[in-house]
């Protein structure tokens, strides 16, 4: 059944992601900050909002996917945001990853005016967006929930719908996290391998299928040992998503001791010039630490 | 063709190897430094040897599956070791995890009396000792390696020749230092989930499949899930092995503060009197960092 749909953040990701919803026979209202980042939804057949209110006033459903917390947070209660023009009965699907806690705030904020809310944050990049096979990690009530699960469905492939508002980020956090020290993990293996006078592909090939087996070895692993670091997830999003990791832990007092590690080893690549590298690029800090052979 | 063997440290991993080189139909000798290890293989047809001296008189080609370093260099170089009776030919081939730069010398010593050595740590336990599917990491020399190759299909099934001698041991260390920070990474990650309030078996099963997914969050996470710390693979072997990475670190000057960490951990793990457990018990750690809730 055709529903009218909003879609707010029209980059890497979201440009697909709306392109995919499209597709599936729904009506849609885009608005991107750069003009140019809607002419091929415009030519899809959707309609170009020069605002985010334009799009609250059409859609029953908006989709948002920006960059970080505070975009989300003026999309939303910004003085042009969209909580101005939004009615009882519609939908906010935050697709960004951003803090588990103040999507809370937000989710509560909406409530007010009878609007609910999922946070939905995505893993599989750019391709997973194209080829509508993302992870998608669903915090909301269970009801609204249904409500959207065939539009995720358009959007990905294994969807879960992880517990109340705020736990689909948390699970995007844990996502992080576990990526980070994995690729961690692999860029000290490949190293000490390597400064041992060992082969260092020969070494990823006999860890696969054991239980060191992953797909952080598979694929980065590859990347670190072809010198490769076309992004892929780029170190500075990496680094963006284990701030909000390392601010949650914070706020909640939880020791994430490896977690704080790899953020540190992120914030090097910055430091570096590297943040637009792919995140597999952590061998470099590693591999620099103890100079060149 | 059947040859003969010799088998030498009958533990937990040593003696259902040698039942399975002795069930290929090989003529075998064996030495346990209890007896009692030695009576199961007798009754299948092995000889018993008071001593590692009488293996050597024997045996073609001598396994030596044993926990540590010293015991290696006191069995090979020892005042009653094998290189006392070894004679030109013979191939010794040392499947326990020891150090690199202990496992070069070895070689080189047993190399100026014609002794052949190969360094053949595995991976994959008990269970993979008792199935024949461990993964075998193997150092030395090619020739050498074609020799021994039909008796390590017996034993395993992911057969790598990783490169000259010690090529092995570095394999393993890689391996055990993968392992480490990927349990790490599950334990920081399920840990921020419980304390967030969100379901942890709902967060690893939305990890599951995508770029976060690896073997040690299939099967270390579920223990983690259950509160099951049966080995597996005890914490005590999983510190001793992050001992022997750290040593060669140091001696190297490698940079390996991921590994370093979680080594902390195993150490935290050892003083709580964890030893016997499995080392996905590191999960005990984080929670324990920050107090009970």
């Amino acid at each position: 059944m055709a529903m009218k749909l909003g879609f707010i953040g029209l980059g890497i990701m979201g440009r697909p992601m709306a392109l995919n919803l499209r597709r599936a026979g729904h009506a849609l209202w885009v608005h991107g900050r750069r003009p140019v980042t809607m002419e091929v939804l415009v030519e899809a057949g959707a309609q170009a909002c020069r605002s985010v209110a334009d799009v609250a006033v059409n859609a029953e459903i908006i989709f948002i996917m920006v960059s970080d917390t505070p975009d989300v947070e003026n999309i939303v209660l910004g003085e042009t945001g969209l909580i101005h023009r939004l009615r009882a009965g519609q939908v906010i699907v935050d697709m960004s990853t951003i803090s588990p806690a103040s999507t809370r705030r937000l989710a509560q904020e909406l409530e007010t005016r009878g609007v609910e809310m999922l946070d939905a944050p995505v893993s599989g990049g750019e391709i997973g967006a194209i080829n509508a096979n993302l992870s998608i990690m669903v915090g909301g009530r269970e009801t609204t929930f249904q409500r959207v699960k065939p539009l995720f469905d358009v959007l990905g492939k294994n969807v879960v719908h992880v517990g109340d508002h705020g736990a689909g980020q948390v699970a995007k956090a844990c996502n992080q996290i576990v990526a980070a020290l994995t690729i961690e993990a692999v860029s000290e293996a490949l190293t000490f391998a390597r400064r041992n006078g060992v082969d260092a592909a020969r070494v990823r090939a006999a860890l696969m299928g054991g239980f060191a087996g992953s797909k952080i070895l598979e694929v980065h692993g590859q990347r670190m040992l072809d010198n490769d670091f076309k992004p892929g997830f780029k170190v500075k999003l990496h680094q963006k998503d284990l701030r909000i990791v390392i601010e949650d832990a914070h706020r909640l007092g939880i020791g994430l001791p490896g977690a704080a590690l790899v953020a540190q080893h992120l914030n090097a690549l910055m430091g570096s010039g590297d943040g637009e590298l792919d995140s597999s690029a952590i061998v470099k800090v590693i591999e620099r630490m103890s100079g060149t052979r």
